[in-house]
């Protein structure tokens, strides 16, 4: 793929403040986006997470009156939100090493070993006491990859953080559910007159953010 | 930007985890990658991270061994150490409007509200107990970014999260920089030998992971 380009799409993406609200992803697009979500990797390959895409115009603006009544939530083209698993149980572990037997044929027993060393981790070892802040950093992976995705294709992005994740659970009905809110991506076309698309990006020379030892 | 490449560089990305030693990432590569974490987007886009690019084979020997003494530290290309403020400062802000300011030619006048509501939020409010796992989260979006670049430009890499964190940060001398280690990622090419890279990837159906409501 072309250097260049991958650094115009890089340039070219900011967070929209003001979608085009008549404008809608299409199909073909929005199945790569989706599969960019699904293909990011995770601790282990576990995927802790669940994306709730909210179509419904009701439930868009409860999410917005949560998130201080930004725009984006009701004028974007897909907005998703991103949930992720509040701990680590065995089942979630024997769930993917299931998924691992089925699809690469290995025998469960041969998993055993790879099954210890998760339990022995993110499960009942140390950092199972930090499992849901574990699982909201990998779906911030799978964020990376849908808005660098989105920007290659010519699709815009907001991150969104601005928002109260336990409001979000409540609308949603997360509760019960073992999976948390923890951010939200909006999706879709900028406004013509979004003031902040012809802004300069606001980063800090290279020499600041990296060091070489 | 084809979609179809894209999705075949999301495929052809694995965790690799044997590196071929010998080859080395090129430095117009190289320059694209690191521009890929400089350009990912953060909250309030604060930038609270610091890449560290070990490059001393007697680091990257220490380091490994501080890593379940995975080889990927000293057989891959380029080793760069994710390291994440442990609590935001309202200098960490006003360096940033500065920055901003200067970029932009706002005057600092201009900045205040946005500056009151950063601190507010992360630095003296109710979410800036939890800052240093916010600001982890952030770095993950960089991880995306420099992963899904990599991908596109045939560069192979490993998302290193099993290491030991303390003893990284001992190594590298972060005690008292206000920075501390959350991961890695080692950047380099796959040796024909992986029999990693052949194997089908784990992922759940999309049925599995994303709703729509």
């Amino acid at each position: 793929m072309e250097q260049h380009s991958i650094l115009d799409a890089l340039q070219w993406r900011y967070a929209v403040k003001k979608f085009d609200s008549s404008r809608k992803i299409p199909a073909k697009e929005w199945a790569l986006l989706e599969e960019s979500l699904r293909l990011s990797p995770s601790s282990y390959g576990l995927q802790p997470w669940k994306f709730i895409r909210v179509k419904t115009p009701e439930v868009l603006q409860q999410l917005r009156a949560e998130s201080w009544n930004q725009s984006q939530v009701t004028d974007c083209s897909d907005y998703v939100v991103f949930t992720t698993r509040t701990e680590m149980l065995e089942s979630d572990v024997d769930e993917f090493l299931k998924l691992q037997s089925g699809i690469r044929g290995t025998p469960m027993e041969k998993l055993q070993g790879y099954r210890d060393v998760i339990l022995g981790d993110i499960v009942k070892g140390p950092r199972s006491a930090q499992a849901a802040n574990w699982a909201q950093r990998q779906s911030y992976i799978a964020m990376g990859f849908i808005m660098e995705t989105a920007a290659l294709i010519g699709v815009d992005t907001c991150p969104m953080e601005g928002l109260d994740p336990k409001a979000y659970d409540r609308i949603l009905g997360l509760e019960s559910t073992g999976y948390r809110t923890v951010a939200a991506v909006a999706l879709g076309y900028r406004h013509a007159e979004d003031r902040y698309a012809g802004e300069k990006k606001v980063r800090y020379p290279i020499s600041r953010i990296m060091e070489t030892r």
